[in-house]
């Protein structure tokens, strides 16, 4: 792709993007500053027709594929030029925030509004879209949308999911009126760039305002589950013990130490741990807990979990306890495309951001799209790395921040129209 | 004290003894092999009820105490001398078995028909009690019966406890018709022997008929509560995180590691954890775990306690996260008096009975005992180690060779009545 970025660009207005943010976090408001707009229910309806609105408000094409993502355009000089899209995701998980997925959709937006009031038109289309269904609180799996949008699911599978509380997708979609006759799989556009909130707190603690993301860290989730047996905690001694439950506690010290060890983008995480029968005099008889790694880099995934596995072999032998193991999920890394993350750190510098290079822990729908076209994210900081949470806050600088450089990026991307093919 | 064993004693009836033990697990039998008689219920009464009917049928003279212990004595030829004493418990815990105290009480009983059997009477009188809510399950602390018998807790005070299901101690005693008159504390024993199922597996582990009880283990139990940071377990870099579900898996592993070292006696468990949120992708905020430790050596165990806690400051320090610490239990080892020790061993090996010297990780009737006058405890195997469950179970020939090892003991300690003063 030819990269121009030849052209004097106009700023986002940041009470417009602010007023668009706050409005949409009204619809499912919860009441303690966060917002609960699961996929396809009447509030993520609602949601959805806001910023449907918005999209016909800007003059914009709208067109709805079958699983409900929407994508609004903005003509460029050459129409026929497949478009640089934006977006994100506007659904939300229970006790969502007000800026994880909106940003992208709403930042999309203010670009094009900043555009036209300026009179600018660029080479090709812009696309701004929000997906379906990207967060998996209620149909899984999670990205399902712009999973759909790139082929990775078939449309009939993806419309028979039935959600945690019974519902069909199908016939949640025609409910709420957003079955769509766009074919799916889409068009590739001619690339894509997500802006949101970090989720995490590197760019906090580095107090760097821009994160040009690299990929998204593969995934590899296991449940163990350590069949022991159970004992008087003060009659059986050590040496007579099948103790599931310090088997577990060693498995939760192993993969720490294996963290730190691999060092790198590689995180390990034991989040749940049950014993039975749980009791402060009783050795356990059984553990179940659950092992999260991830890793921007499959080869050492796949190691990570290779050590994992000989570890808790060699534990079985020698505790003389049996350890079952379910694979819960696993996801290869994506990387994103060389040209435009260099694009994105180009565009934070030129804009007088600090920025730096990172990899998302969390899933996006950028990582589908990047199947398809060339792809990278922005982050911006996130206060406290918080999270899937109402108290999710990121300041309005920085939200700002991160539509210019969106903006940036999106317009070397589509080019003047002069000289672009 | 002086020591006689020069009479010719009997075997005790395993038919009768067996009988004895199956009519009292069919008082409050939970219909899968164990039985409920929780302190002061209605079953645990209908159980006394039928040990007072069988010590009524021996003739012995029955005297009940303010807090419910039973005392049954058989004359010896001086009666003013103070009686050698055996017994147990016949509460149970909710699923309890049919040989924890039910044993050490009943094969009281069958020494005594024994020995009137054949016709002889002893030195000193020989007397057997069952001690009131020895399990704890129901009125806290465990071994109160004992405790008030031996002067550790005052009457009013015992009778004022309130139930885990509301009831008032003094209350459920006169319901059930044991309140007795008889004075507390008591007057001091000669002797002291207990008779119990170990309880745990190491009797079975080494093919050893008779454990002649050192002592009861120092019980320490600490509830730690860590609080850290809760995070996204793929956006939160390793080195940001304040991990509470870590720091509860580093103590669980180093208080195993801190047994291993110390050797001995000393045993370490964490048998109870809660990690809140308890979620496979979430760094847990908070956890609660307990750490049990026990020791025959309270210097050792003492600094186990001190390891322990310098562990833990350290943690905190280094992971970031603060830790409360609370005391749930601690009481000191126990010794229970060489003499009566050497003469289980001796009347174990005498009869034919493979013999080991073993401290007791469980609290017993006889440590409270053993503050009064010289105490000891005779041990069976325990199969599978299996305690407090239905599926608790001692052979009958284990069970008769403890029987017959006690009134082996008793009648030493008793003397013949011509020499033993």
């Amino acid at each position: 792709m030819n990269i121009r970025a030849d052209i004097d660009l106009p700023a986002v207005s940041q009470r417009r993007l602010m007023s668009r943010i706050e409005a949409l976090a009204e619809v499912g408001d919860t009441g303690d500053g966060g917002c609960a707009r699961l996929a396809l229910t009447d509030e993520d309806g609602a949601g959805r027709d806001l910023v449907v609105s918005w999209m016909r408000d800007l003059g914009l094409d709208i067109s709805i594929d079958g699983i409900g993502n929407v994508i609004a355009t903005q003509p460029g000089f050459d129409h026929a030029l497949a478009p640089v899209m934006c977006g994100s995701h506007i659904d939300t998980v229970r006790t969502g925030g007000r800026y994880d997925g909106n940003l992208g959709v709403l930042a999309g937006l203010e670009i094009i509004e900043t555009l036209q009031t300026a009179g600018i038109t660029l080479g090709r289309p812009l696309a701004v879209g929000f997906f379906t269904d990207e967060e998996g609180a209620r149909f899984a799996p999670d990205m399902l949308g712009s999973l759909a949008y790139v082929g990775g699911i078939g449309l009939e599978d993806a419309l028979d999911i039935v959600s945690t509380d019974g519902a069909v997708l199908g016939a949640e979609l025609e409910r709420i009126g957003y079955a769509g006759g766009a074919p799916l799989p889409a068009r590739p556009p001619h690339a894509f760039v997500e802006l949101h909130v970090e989720q995490g707190p590197v760019l906090e603690a580095e107090d760097i305002t821009i994160g040009a993301v690299t990929g998204v860290q593969g995934i590899s989730w296991t449940e163990f589950t350590i069949t022991g047996q159970s004992n008087h905690a003060g009659t059986t001694p050590m040496s007579l013990r099948h103790d599931a439950g310090y088997v577990a506690f060693a498995i939760g010290a192993f993969v720490r130490d294996l963290a730190t060890e691999f060092g790198g983008s590689q995180v390990a995480t034991v989040g749940r741990i049950e014993l039975h029968p749980n009791l402060v005099n009783v050795v356990a008889r059984t553990a179940v807990l659950t092992v999260d790694l991830r890793n921007t880099n499959n080869a050492l995934l796949v190691e990570a979990e290779r050590r994992l596995a000989s570890f808790v072999d060699h534990l079985a032998r020698s505790e003389g306890v049996t350890i079952a193991r379910r694979a819960l999920a696993r996801f290869e890394p994506v990387s994103f495309d060389e040209t435009v993350i260099s694009l994105v750190e180009d565009a934070a510098t030129r804009l007088g951001h600090s920025v730096r290079r990172l990899a998302s822990g969390a899933g996006h729908d950028a990582q589908m799209l990047a199947r398809v076209c060339p792809t990278a994210m922005v982050f911006v900081p996130s206060v406290g790395g918080i999270s899937h949470n109402p108290e999710e806050f990121t300041t309005p600088d920085h939200l700002v921040a991160g539509a210019n450089v969106l903006l940036a990026v999106m317009a070397t991307l589509a080019g003047t129209g002069t000289t672009t093919p």
